[in-house]
């Protein structure tokens, strides 16, 4: 499976000249996780900061020129591209329309789940590339960064700061293993539900075992998938007591993509920093096309549909439902679609084959946001206060439009069984029944009403840790202790288990971080 | 016990004229926490709210008249009077002093119990005449507050906010039953040390025993002193199902006088808003007498001492020792001391009655301070970096001094063995190892370095609640699950002891607080 890679090492300098300021160095994932980490990073470079972004020479998104960063490009084959996603999508929606036997989806989710074994196979061999690469790390430790910003979905960024010694700041939604809470916060499986489960924060007695099974199951994927790739290559270079998890949970501040207009409220811990909405901004003007097209929608407004840059294109029968629902409605739709024009189009709506979807999510006539449920999108629409119909696919999209519903502020569908008939009725009641629209408003107000906005909030943090060398004043060292420690089950055992003489004495004021 | 107190209500107009803003009622706690909580006030005026302020008549500090609130006073006699606690404090120290028995230890332990008994049950009379007061409550009704602002050190705010069915902020560091963070947020037991148990947040197995073992004797002073006055009073005014831990487990926002300079790093809570250091402001220029003493201590600098408000007077030998010790330093010393004068005194050493505590802090020929241990002093010492001698006599000063010594930034005596030869020694310790002061200075940039100012924040938050009514979103409703279902034991044990009808059903959006 691991074929030899030679590591090409491209440093791009920045056309603009860089400010003094503090020095970054960027560990970012892919997809849409790599245009989060941009907005941090054009805002970083705003203020005089100097930004190296390692990227792998395979990436989808990540260019290695910008007048925001430098880049260090590292020769990579996770053989996981954008084509081979998108029609592992296509085939996805087309099974789930098509009633596909159970050992189809099963197979399906197999090849999903090999892809990302594969993904992470593949980075811990660019990650032993670059540890072998004795001038490349030379060269990283004499440039003598402040800190690492890094997205945790993938565990780069977390063994490139421990090795370079440096402070680690996440950019984080979820983690190699799960949710990010659940990796550092406490999360009472009685009222937080596990990731997937769809479940809210009340819970009857059988949904809350529900809850505790799904979380054992989802231990399965961290011991086939994670564990085998990740466990040898800490053993190897950080020592064969250290694990990946105690590297990972001893991040500095834990910026998190979420909120609690987004999230059921929880415990957090005081380095998580809520950061959600960061990428939200006014809208700007509409070219002047698609604003004439808006204004002749009148007082019903418009309807603004995208799924998202993974789905190019849907099964044919599907997009002739959705635009026969559309072309029933008196208001104007604009609609990211990029494959065939379907034949029930109606003259209300206009497809483009991209959207100023912030733009056009502002814009004072648009009353209902039809989405695929990725965080982003999701979170534009609070911050514009739009009302959503979902129609989620895969990964965090059908928990994320889940909860929304909770909210009152979206109606939902299942790809498998969405028709014309009950698209039209969703769309409808979203469009009709004022709640919807009013509870958004709600939430929009919640969202908006912080002391500070939550790219300055970001930013302060990320400046913080890089002035203080850190932050673990705010990090408990909790994740140390064992399980049994934990939970005190050798203290109610009165189990004298864990020798004393292991573990650290009570007061040792000198080796207290401040 | 019970004394039938007529309810005196005096409304007194204050005399400013009030800008147009939210009506904020608040139900204050007497002493120190009085202080803290007209900080609040003056901001709160400052930015044009109206402030009403509830006041017992026996109270010791809370005037009547301000040009900052209004105020309504409730007839009360708790019987438990500044000097009352200062002659007590006096009598404790004595006892420490000259090595009393184990039974006077006791006893005068047990009178302090006692007088915190009759605190809550005269609270709760208070309480009683308050409800019962049927235009006393229409006024309140129709005054149309926007919040109950509380410290819940006892619950009458939070009765009083559930009664007026208003939002409900906490300025917070104690409440009824001991730590405020116990209360809301998950504590494991294995690294949270109990209040009063003196350990860190890194226990041994015993350490994590005693810490156990303290909890639940703990759970004593709760089951003696605070429930036979709250639940009879409780099950009479808001349901025969009702417990007072409910009602106050369900305040909107949490500012707690705490920060992590000071708090070991724990879990913590959304709704949890912390404002440690909202008290402290740059220090004024010195009167000129003071400032001409304060100067003529040239490169030595100067020493502050005080030991707060309950403590006008040391026993006569504990004061001849501390003169002397500080006769044999070449700093000069200012010592808020009210009894005989030493006659060890050294002419380095200027006694005062009141000191400008803050205006001293803050200046640079500061060189130590010598405190009980309050928070509010404490968190000054921390704002203007100044290293600590700790002489703590009660409540909760023995417990932050030992925080504060657990971080390197103070050296602590007990007041049962502390002599001129010890003390001077710790006083030299503080004064001439650098690392107290460089660890305060660390600790002074860490509490200061903040996205935006603590009062500030506090204000953003109170501003929050009014204006969105409360903060619900913010806030779990899992302190309304029993003990059995939080920890998930039915689950574990799948015993279906919890019927699932009697439990909230899953989704029902329209019940979701937003």
């Amino acid at each position: 499976m691991y074929r030899p890679a030679l590591v090409m090492i491209t440093v791009l300098l920045c056309s603009s000249p860089l400010v003094n300021g503090g020095k970054v160095l960027v560990f970012p994932v892919d997809g849409s996780h790599w245009i989060n980490m941009k907005v941090l990073i054009e805002e970083l470079h705003s203020r005089g900061h100097e930004i190296t972004v390692m990227r792998p020479s395979d990436t989808w998104y990540i260019k290695p020129e910008s007048p925001h960063y430098k880049s260090i490009t590292i020769n990579s084959s996770a053989g996981f591209d954008e084509e081979g996603m998108e029609l592992f999508t296509e085939t996805m929606i087309k099974m789930r329309r098509q009633g596909a036997s159970i050992w189809a989806h099963m197979s399906l989710q197999y090849e999903l789940v090999g892809k990302i074994y594969h993904l992470h196979r593949q980075l811990i061999k660019m990650m032993e590339d670059i540890f072998e690469n004795i001038k490349l790390m030379q060269s990283l430790h004499d440039a003598k960064y402040d800190v690492v910003l890094t997205d945790p979905a993938n565990g780069g960024g977390v063994f490139l700061s421990h090795r370079l010694g440096l402070p680690l700041v996440f950019n984080v939604r979820w983690i190699v293993h799960g949710d990010g809470h659940q990796a550092i916060a406490p999360s009472p499986l009685s009222y937080i539900p596990a990731p997937g489960t769809e479940l809210t924060d009340q819970m009857t007695f059988l949904q809350r075992v529900k809850n505790f099974l799904c979380l054992f199951l989802m231990s399965f994927y961290s011991w086939y998938v994670i564990d085998p790739n990740y466990t040898p290559f800490v053993h190897r270079y950080f020592g064969a007591d250290v694990y990946y998890m105690e590297l990972f949970q001893s991040a500095d501040i834990w910026l998190m993509r979420n909120d609690f207009t987004f999230e059921f409220p929880r415990p957090t811990m005081p380095n998580i920093i809520y950061m959600s909405g960061f990428q939200c901004k006014p809208s700007k003007p509409l070219s002047k096309e698609v604003d004439d097209f808006v204004q002749s929608s009148g007082e019903h407004g418009v309807i603004v549909m995208t799924l998202g840059t993974l789905v190019a294109q849907l099964p044919e029968d599907l997009t002739k439902d959705i635009a026969a629902a559309f072309a029933e409605l008196p208001q104007k739709v604009i609609w990211r679609h990029e494959g065939k024009r379907p034949s029930t189009l109606g003259n209300n709506t206009l497809i483009l084959k991209w959207l100023p979807q912030n733009d056009l999510l502002g814009h004072p006539k648009t009353r209902l946001f039809v989405a695929h449920g990725g965080t982003n999108g999701i979170q534009e629409a609070i911050y514009h206060g739009v009302p959503l119909v979902g129609l989620p696919l895969m990964f965090d999209q059908p928990e994320n439009f889940f909860r929304m519903k909770a909210r009152g502020v979206a109606e939902v569908l299942d790809l498998a069984t969405v028709n014309k008939d009950n698209f039209l009725a969703a769309l409808k009641k979203v469009l009709y029944e004022p709640s919807y629209r009013e509870k958004m408003t709600t939430l929009s107000n919640l969202q908006r009403d912080q002391p500070m906005k939550p790219l300055d909030r970001a930013m302060f943090w990320i400046e913080f840790v890089m002035k203080h060398k850190g932050a673990p004043h705010l990090r408990t060292e909790s994740y140390k202790m064992s399980t049994i420690q934990y939970h005190s089950i050798d203290v109610v055992l009165f189990n004298d288990a864990s020798d004393s003489k292991e573990e650290p004495l009570c007061v040792r004021p000198t080796d207290r971080p401040m």
